[in-house]
């Protein structure tokens, strides 16, 4: 193994363990495609989430301050709408950022798997 | 919301929690970039963990049947070598391309975002 790789280069410390999680990187993803914010049940469908699910994880992204919950009413009925947070926002593309770079360095490993073995010989030193 | 949309497009079914694991995704994607298998120290060191963490994932993954830990000698020193199976490698390019496709949205919807409002207006019904 070269000695010059950096201290743990497949230790991916950006992945950010509230948002790795899978069903919050749906949420995430989906409220990122709707800045104006999203109703619970709109959140519920596109995400494949039971209520209970979804409660729980909208409060855990919360607490986290990566989203905003406003609970109000539409005529009679309650209506709880989620935003993303401008610090929520940076949050997530940081993670997507370490997100990318993972895929990219998985997508590279596998290419030179599948290359003819002449194409990795090394550099001659 | 359109109607249009799959039951629920973001819900990543996909992402397989086995792999999804974020020391584990590490320690796949470093043993993707070495095809003939890693040493037990150097798995450490490439993914930055103890060796007890490192122990409780390779457990993980090889119960799931996605590597194989060869336990042996080098000279007389016990040696552990641990490398991707064929179902794993398969696995795990499954995983990737779920992942990708997420990376792809979000980095959709974060440039939706930004765009002057004009751009966003929907289309004419």
């Amino acid at each position: 193994m070269p000695k010059t790789e950096s201290a743990a280069p497949f230790s991916y410390e950006g992945l950010d363990r509230v948002i790795h999680e899978k069903a919050r990187l749906g949420l995430l993803t989906s409220l990122m495609a709707h800045p104006k914010g999203l109703a619970f049940n709109d959140l519920k469908q596109l995400c494949g989430l039971t209520d209970g699910n979804l409660s729980r994880h909208l409060q855990v992204l919360q607490d986290a301050g990566l989203i905003e919950v406003i609970k109000g009413y539409e005529g009679n009925r309650p209506h709880t709408q989620c935003r993303l947070t401008k610090a929520g926002r940076a949050r997530f593309l940081d993670y997507l950022s370490v997100l990318e770079r993972l895929v990219r360095d998985a997508a590279k490993a596998a290419e030179a798997e599948d290359a003819p073995p002449g194409r990795l010989r090394p550099w001659p030193a």
